[in-house]
């Protein structure tokens, strides 16, 4: 199987404004997140970052041409992200390469463009108890994962999730103060997979949790499977003559 | 709008075999839940009921013929229902009456045989408090209905639950234990509509809630459509000759 | 049951520019769409027309929250919809109102950001039969269709449409030359329903096909449900306290 | 990679009864089917196959236990297949096997029992060209398959098919008489996954198509998935004690 192409990209802006952010994740949320997936698919994996400050926020039609797989963190910065890369980033989404969006990435630009809807949810934050349960057993990204996965202390964030029906509920959570959350759903968008996953917040070091890493490595092999498959290539028009498959050389 | 004619019905052992839950339910089960849906639907519905020792449980063919929406509630007798019984409601499901399985009816013959997974669970009576999510607003089941509905003693009904993916996950409740469960979920089969509605359980009298009371309502009248538009009709085969459609009158 | 107001609204550039097909659609294609409504729908609907040439394309906030019922044709001057109003139209859709998008219209705006996808498709305009089968006849845009419609000539749409999985795959057409196509289908997207229908080119009469308006009127009374049933409201992210709902009163 | 256990079940009637569709099949439809898999999956995948004459018709709980996907064809005897054998197949779908079923097989009883549905469609045998279309061309199962498939000759499958709505329709087919098929079709049941494919019949030499065999070697690898990725355990019911999820150590 060839290695997947990883690439972490994180706002980094509260890592640069809050000293008591900056503790908890020394190496930014995309240096934890790049390292748990580093240690957990090894050789399977090359593994890049970049951030909002980037030149063209490190998103480059060169950068995206080597990415089979990118993952998404972001949340105070949301309308600073350019449009031009946003229509960059969903083109190749839905040519074949897998995104992974996470927490507050929910709000996304790339996120709200790929799905259409507006993908609010309830909130808190109030250092509550996540217990994320596995509600589709069967499918890759719950692979060896906890039933439930305990975090201690999280952000709530609570159903109606304005999103369209995923393909695959696989998670669901509640918090400690009763509320419930589809934590972990896919979509399939063109030929590109999409991951969303909630648990994961700049307040708690909750990228560092064994389990959370675990889901975020399944996640990432699973949204890469089109890109290995095939080339990118985004769905086009055709306007072909009648009777035109007649004339084709017929594959075996 | 035509009278929906309603069918509910209860294996009804627990109320004459347990003096406790016979004062939860002096009406049985079937009891409460009919005066439910007359109170709320008025002349919008006849509501009828039958127990599993009636002749043919009280489903006979002439029967489910003047039945729109069979309601099916069973626990500790699913085995005792006879599956010629249960092939015929199946078959009228499937030409388009209306089914509401409740509670414990996951595992009865009907909900099993139709959606063809072991339709198993997490489950434990520790008279915990449900609070059941609404998580998709839009849909007409999930209307002027309480989010969260909160019910103060429950069975708890935990994930993983082993159906097929629901064509809609209207509701999820998480329990006092921290546990979620889909409550909530609908299907389609052949012509018929399917609604599995979890809150609601012998020892506790969660079909006197008057928003649990609602929920079954508007399942009641969601699940009627079907029937209302047209009449009883199993998909069957056809065989039609090459061009047949041309011979055809159009309709207009 | 309440009126249904419906908006047909149509770029109205080909009637204008182009005599044979004002010849064909003397009233544009707008006119017969909306007398076909009007014809099959009757005292249920109101029926308003606007057009991309209108003030704000017709599509004024105050026009767009007396519309319950948005239908949508455009092909070639996709690109002069203003941004502004493909926006408030998406977020009245999300809120509740039903969508019917048309033909040519898988490449509108509103179409492409309310799906996410770039829905193209291939195609050919050789005048070939069009037959539509029924694939879901169970829903209610099918109900009294004929299985097939025979539409005598028409523009080829082919497979692959690249468009998110949705809810319903309710009809399938095949051409003389052999391609098929996901002809109708149905979303859900926030609040709103919307149903994406491929017969109706502005070269060939089809809006005033007997079956096709059947067609447009079962979709306009299934996609108005939402909008019928509560007033219109956006999806909107809410901050709660814990144990908010514990405060609430609760409603019967 | 491990290897895929691959099981051919074939009813094997036709080719023991019928000259013409044994010299068509030589070594019987399952024989044909195999060749085909074991020419495309080579290392990959091991290949037995089973007849209804078998004992327990070949497939018992011991050959079951060595079978990660079950390719199935039956037409003429779907009655003969004993409830038993049945139901261990389905236990054994349920907990992870992947399953093929083929052609006529939309009517056996493995089918039939794990949709839930009547699995009724039209169909007519007058040779007639089929077009096998790619609906969606991201799926593992489309890699690398003409756009269309053509068959010279086929017996037509026709809507409406009276399935759930599957997962993905992954192939749609039409006929030189006009009709249009969902010929090829995803869906999940319990772990495990299921494909069925149409095109496929006793009379024509369908299963030498190098598209066809393609089409299947595709789908067994996807349907592996589950099998290989963890043994064989159908859901199953579970009544733990409030908190327990506390007292379990954390596996990273």
């Amino acid at each position: 199987m060839s290695t997947i192409k990883v690439l972490v990209w994180n706002e980094g802006v509260h890592e640069r404004t809050q000293s008591e952010i900056a503790e908890i994740y020394p190496d930014g949320i995309h240096g934890a997140i790049a390292s748990g997936l580093a240690e957990l698919l090894g050789s399977a994996v090359t593994v890049q970052t970049a951030v909002l400050s980037d030149p063209e926020h490190g998103l480059s039609a060169d950068v995206l041409e080597q990415t089979d797989v990118l993952l998404w963190w972001g949340h105070i910065a949301h309308d600073e992200v350019s449009d031009e890369v946003v229509e960059r980033v969903r083109q190749r989404v839905l040519g074949g390469m897998g995104l992974l969006v996470l927490h507050s990435g929910h709000f996304s630009k790339i996120f709200t463009r790929l799905l259409g809807t507006t993908c609010s949810l309830a909130w808190r934050n109030d250092g509550e108890r996540e217990l994320v349960w596995t509600a589709a057993g069967r499918h890759p990204i719950a692979e060896g994962v906890d039933h439930p996965i305990i975090i201690d202390k999280q952000e709530m964030y609570g159903e109606p999730f304005d999103i369209p029906t995923p393909d695959d509920v696989v998670f669901i959570s509640s918090f400690s103060g009763g509320e419930v959350f589809r934590s972990g759903v896919t979509f399939t968008r063109g030929r590109g997979r999409i991951f969303y996953f909630s648990p994961g917040d700049q307040e708690y070091p909750v990228y560092f949790h064994p389990q959370v890493r675990r889901v975020l490595a399944n996640g990432v092999r699973w949204a890469a499977e089109p890109a290995l498959a095939a080339p990118n290539a985004m769905p086009t028009v055709s306007n072909p003559e009648r009777g035109w498959f007649e004339k084709q050389p017929h594959r075996s």
